[in-house]
């Protein structure tokens, strides 16, 4: 009998599910937020995550189910639970993903290291946390949805004036995140898998480079990582995914201080942007290890294989015309790249596909990862 | 606008390729013979190959149609060509692949070493042959569809009698195939790709271990072939790709003769098993390749990724039960291994998975791959 994985959410997370459930045997099907999605090859139904019914009436066709993003609500991934349904990850490992408080409370709890943080929910309470912080601190809506996309650099308790009126005229009340506006040298992200009976696997730690806000690229391993940043990296990612009891696949990302510290700064309970590189740079992929956890399968090998792996984004993709207009260019120039795309439309700034390129040099590799994605601008 | 490949046949060859369409951006739809088959993700309609209106039907909602298996007939083939439809590979290469005099008769012309063979349409025939090569031959049916399969070793030319009679009773009569029974040392396999425009990129040649008339393992590259083997095989593959007109993936099997020569034994037109290496083995698989090919877009780099790739069948599965109750034995032992089931019922000697290993040490891994492989017997 044929293992069947149901993802609820058609993005590309999904769709990067598809190749290695096919690969491995596994059935793969999609609860899709709209007909024409990335994933839609694996599309079984379309529906709305918020809704129970509809989730349970997918579950009910699946073995176990998993996500293509964070946002299913708890009492949705509760009423799983209470049916039978096996959920990976959980809706108590989820929380933590789903509410950065809550996420600050428990690594605080479980002695990781992070920013100076605080829960604010007045202007006073932020001036007074900027007072004891440098004068400048990032503000985070705990669970997203206000503007801005929820993230903000303030100077003054003032700056977050309309979060704090949103958050007193909102019923469920609460408090805005205030952190330490760190100053890092370098972000880093660790990848750990993790099994329900508790077996991990760890990525080796890797570089990624944002640009406005957006992750643009990926060094597997990190440069200068061998020894003392690659052993706390995975004893952060290893500790949080057991403290938080993560089944699947967990992102870590990491600030690397001047001071050499590491802190945590965000978390993601599925496959990652800073992992696609795996797909082609290590023995085992992170969207074949996340099938793996979920199906509580022992884990494949997370090794490199190569020296250096090098992903570079495609974000927002051709101005006038379709992704596969490039094709022909870029394949005919770097013959040694892999091309991934999403089957979704271009739009400025808009995920839609990525390269990745595995060697030895890593100055070759970066400039081929950049010519080849440069391609598709 | 999406790229669209349409499959003709369901098995697990149309199966392989949804993982690197899938990564690539490549849409993906499979004209399967029934419900259920290996490759049911992508199966888009169940129908006859046999049937020209229900193939023109399904050729109209892709850009190129390609193929499964070689078993499409020349009227079928030459109507999609007629309409407009883009084939690959076409009707004029697809014959050789489909019958055996046609391909001994076209390989001869292009001065391609093969063993002694000839058109027998008599037992007397047959039995001159066999006295003028060393008393015993292979006798094949040039399109196969009689018994066993359509090989069958003689020492007499009334041992292939009943296929005579069938020959003198089938409206379209025509002849045996007679072939020297060559005295071989290893049997090997040389893949090309080739473009419609005429781009071509050759594997490295592999070897190619048979039990009972089927693949069961391949060694890639080839050991002990660097140099004149591998140059000699690329030559070859690379004339026949060429000669033949050939788009998509060509497989040569060849025998390695006592006196060091390489003879051609059988073509074909797709992506091969003697190929299931390079999914994991290479830096651009066989079934991605064979895409770009078809669809006529630069073709990957076909270097391997390793020194070594073993690959071993998984024929047959379980007698008791799923290829899936495995998959933990066989994963907690092998984490390096990658695993590959077709979703297929098992059933005696049936191609039903396949794994593959790729590293430094061959003895290491062709005893990791055949472990592997036997927790699935």
């Amino acid at each position: 009998m044929a293992l069947r994985v149901g993802v609820v959410g058609g993005g590309q997370l999904a769709r990067m599910m598809i190749a290695p459930a096919s690969e491995l045997g596994v059935e793969i099907s999609v609860l899709a937020e709209e007909s024409g999605m990335s994933a839609r090859l694996a599309a079984e139904r379309v529906g709305d995550y918020r809704d129970g019914a509809t989730v349970l009436a997918f579950a009910r066709g699946v073995d176990v189910v998993t996500f293509d993003h964070e946002h299913v609500p708890q009492p949705v991934l509760r009423a799983l639970v209470d049916a039978g349904v096996r959920v990976h990850p959980g809706p108590d490992a989820l929380r933590f993903a789903q509410d950065k408080l809550e996420m600050r409370a428990r690594l605080a709890e479980l002695g990781m290291p992070q920013p100076e943080w605080a829960a604010v929910t007045t202007a006073e309470e932020l001036d007074a946390f900027l007072r004891a912080n440098g004068g400048r601190a990032v503000v985070k809506t705990p669970r997203g949805g206000y503007d801005g996309k929820g993230v903000r650099v303030v100077e003054r308790g003032a700056d977050a004036a309309d979060w704090f009126t949103a958050l007193a005229e909102d019923a469920n009340g609460g408090a805005l995140l205030a952190e330490e506006l760190v100053r890092f040298t370098r972000e880093l992200a660790q990848q750990v898998a993790r099994r329900p009976s508790g077996e991990m696997r760890a990525y080796p730690v890797v570089e990624t480079v944002q640009q406005d806000g957006v992750c643009a690229e990926v060094i597997a391993p990190a440069p200068r990582s061998a020894g003392r940043v690659e052993e706390v990296a995975r004893e952060i990612g290893v500790g949080i995914a057991e403290g938080l009891g993560v089944t699947g696949m967990l992102a870590v990302e990491l600030f690397e201080t001047e001071d050499e510290r590491l802190l945590v700064n965000e978390l993601a309970m599925r496959p990652h942007n800073s992992g696609h590189w795996s797909q082609d740079g290590a023995v085992t992929g992170q969207f074949e290890q996340h099938l793996r956890a979920v199906l509580d399968l022992p884990l494949g090998d997370p090794a490199p294989r190569a020296p250096w792996t090098v992903m570079v984004n495609i974000l927002g993709g051709p101005a006038d015309g379709a992704l596969e207009d490039r094709f022909a260019a870029v394949m005919a120039q770097h013959p040694d790249v892999k091309v991934h795309t999403y089957g979704k439309a271009p739009r400025p700034g808009r995920k839609v596909g990525h390269v990745n390129v595995a060697g030895a040099d890593l100055d070759d590799l970066v400039y081929d990862a950049r010519a080849a994605a440069s391609h598709f601008a």
